[in-house]
């Protein structure tokens, strides 16, 4: 007798996301009507109609069941890239944004990046730790059940390490399943010579990091006035060489090269890519390196998009995050994908298979997660809504009702 | 002894909201830090720093008390602009605009406003009801606590009479007040003509509705190939001679003039105005018409957003509303702030004024909802946010906790 731990049931909707069997940037997405999702410890045993599903493994045996009657199952979203380990508010700053302040003349005035690093080394690490709880929270209420999380608000070894281990503990403390990045080139800190602070995460910082253990990614913000094409080169080659798989963020307010870089280093993802071109996705694409695309940065500062369609039709695997950060100040993965959707033209399929099983890959997790098939993790959400369409067509709404992660019921 | 109904005390921020007494376009908001808010008989008794109210309001002689440490309090919201009954399903049709089919492509094989118009035809009046209830529980999660709805999807006497009763049905039922209007003036019927239509409208559907008694105002679609400005007007008087107060959709697509006909005949609000001039809003101000601006069908369309700055600094009353309908699928006055700050340029304290006070104006509730200020009624909002600027600046996401209304907790 095996032990049944949970059965969702009479779905509207099943969407049911695995690996693409055809090309096609919806591929893999199969939708099930009247459906159902049986799971066996912690592991998907069966997804089909409920006839089918039920037959074998009948509701009323198992330890918790949901009559989804109207609803839609999904996998949960997986949101890799996200700011979430930070201390301070800088609503301030949207505010004075919208007054016509630019982020240089912000910056000028002790805000931005540099006011959060202030108020996250200036923290405890309980209240950093508490602070990221409350994100993790209100993300699992959004239905993200695979989170990554970037250090970088330190810029010295010590507050990095120290975000680090707020990464971890909350990983084993909170249902959500964190990935961990060290970032401690997000930006240059104050008073500082730039390749002098290359310098120190280099020497210093990437070898206390890769002795912790807790990171396994190493990003860097590859932009004008802040990391060029060679220090970002120096410290993602660095990275690797202590263990940590490459990321960067590239293109985001000019073209300077980090796209290429990218795929130069094997990174896993580059992200943002707003002014990347034809030939930088094409390099993406033959180094096996996944676009993550940041819709909710753009939105927050009334910038173009990053061309999606453009990567879609090149082949693409294109990935959606939040972004979460004080500059974009959202833990919603389906606002990301009515964003997507609306400001990047991305059809609500493309979008789900963007927030789910690309988004896995672009945090090297090829099997598992934002995924719905048998012998896959049961991490999942019932929607209040119809089909999965309705997650980007309900404008600043979250349809998310129940959240299963690892087949226990964890929100709703 | 009174009966101290309900305390909210310790909170980081009570956003208290009242007439303003100065001029400037978020004049009448008061932040309180730490502050709370008595309630005795369903009527706000006291708001001020806890210190003060809870000496005369002691929060353990209360039936209900919360303690908001850390989160704030503001009026719930007022959606003064919605089309919330109907059947059917037009998310395909969202998905079909993302694959770059026009709206009018859309119209031409049977979509828009006209297949709901079938559908809501062909459903009975318990599951228009049921849509409208569950719509309302939506809206009430995200804080809204009196909505108006209006008819529009019968287009003949009977279907119409059956939405508007629905729209009483419900306001007996749901916590939510319900404020409702007659728009039988929404489209043109399928093979009709128009100013044969609008003889129905006046001569038949009109005295039925105003029989009928439910209806508060009548609204009218003035736009190319919809209503013009003579057909728009015959509507509005007559329905104004039968006691129910002009609104009207003017300039949405293009610039017709029906915010100056809104003016003329004196209508409680002229909604939209993407193509308003700053004549048209300076008639406005003039005659007392609130403009109720909905950024979420800007957004939904991706067109340009009507110009609120330049209707704030006129001097205008601007308010918010969701326009929830198939074409606009959202629920959350949280979520037109945040689009009203982010695409129209409003402080977060402007558009909570036009989500509260403003939009309260532009149905008529000159006094009462949409304020929190002794003497008031007692509805109201906690949020798990530190101040009121956190519900713009959360990007897609709902931070509405705990939903009051005449000083009961109906949500949370
Ligand atoms: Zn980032
Ligand atoms: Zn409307």
């Amino acid at each position: 007798m095996t032990d049944l731990q949970f059965v969702v049931h009479g779905a509207a909707e099943v969407a049911a996301v695995s690996d693409a069997d055809d090309a096609g940037p919806a591929a893999g997405l199969e939708t099930i009507a009247d459906g159902a999702v049986a799971v066996v410890d912690g592991e998907i045993a069966a997804v089909g109609e409920t006839a089918t599903v039920t037959r074998d493994y009948p509701p009323e045996n198992a330890a918790t069941a949901i009559d989804a009657a109207g609803k839609t199952v999904q996998p949960g979203f997986v949101d890799p890239h996200t700011h979430a380990v930070f201390a301070g508010d800088r609503s301030d700053e949207f505010e004075a944004k919208l007054r016509g302040k630019s982020y240089q003349e912000i910056m000028a005035e002790g805000g931005g990046i540099l006011r959060t690093v202030r108020a996250t080394r200036e923290a405890d690490t309980e209240t950093l730790l508490a602070n990221l709880l409350d994100h993790l929270d209100l993300m699992l209420a959004h239905g993200s059940t695979t989170v990554e999380v970037k250090s970088g608000y330190g810029l010295d070894t010590e507050t990095e390490l120290r975000m680090l281990e707020v990464i971890d503990r909350a990983n084993e403390r909170h249902p959500i399943d964190l990935v961990a990045t060290y970032m401690g080139a997000h930006a240059v800190p104050e008073d500082r010579d730039t390749d002098e602070y290359v310098d120190e995460v280099v020497d210093e910082q990437l070898p206390a990091v890769a002795d912790q253990g807790v990171a396994e990614f190493c990003d860097v913000f590859c932009e004008e006035d802040v990391f060029d094409v060679a220090q970002s080169r120096r410290i993602l080659e660095a990275g690797r060489e202590r263990g940590l798989s490459p990321k960067a963020h590239a293109e985001e307010f000019v073209h300077l090269g980090g796209t290429q870089l990218a795929a130069d280093v094997g990174a896993t993802s580059a992200d943002h890519l707003l002014n990347a071109t034809s030939d930088d996705v094409r390099a993406l694409i033959d180094a096996g390196t996944v676009p993550v695309l940041l819709p909710g940065t753009a939105f927050g500062l009334r910038t173009e998009y990053a061309d999606a369609r453009g990567m879609l039709e090149a082949g693409a695997p294109v990935a959606l995050a939040t972004d979460f950060n004080p500059n974009c100040h959202s833990h919603s993965m389906g606002f990301a994908t009515t964003l997507a959707c609306v400001g990047m033209r991305m059809t609500p399929a493309e979008a789900l298979i963007g927030a789910t099983r690309n988004a896995a890959a672009a945090i090297d997790r090829p099997n598992g997660p934002g995924r719905l098939e048998v012998g896959g993790p049961a991490d999942l959400c019932v929607l209040d809504a119809p089909s999965h369409v309705h997650v980007p067509y309900s404008f600043g709404v979250n349809r998310v009702e129940t959240v299963v992660k690892d087949g226990e019921v964890v929100h709703g």
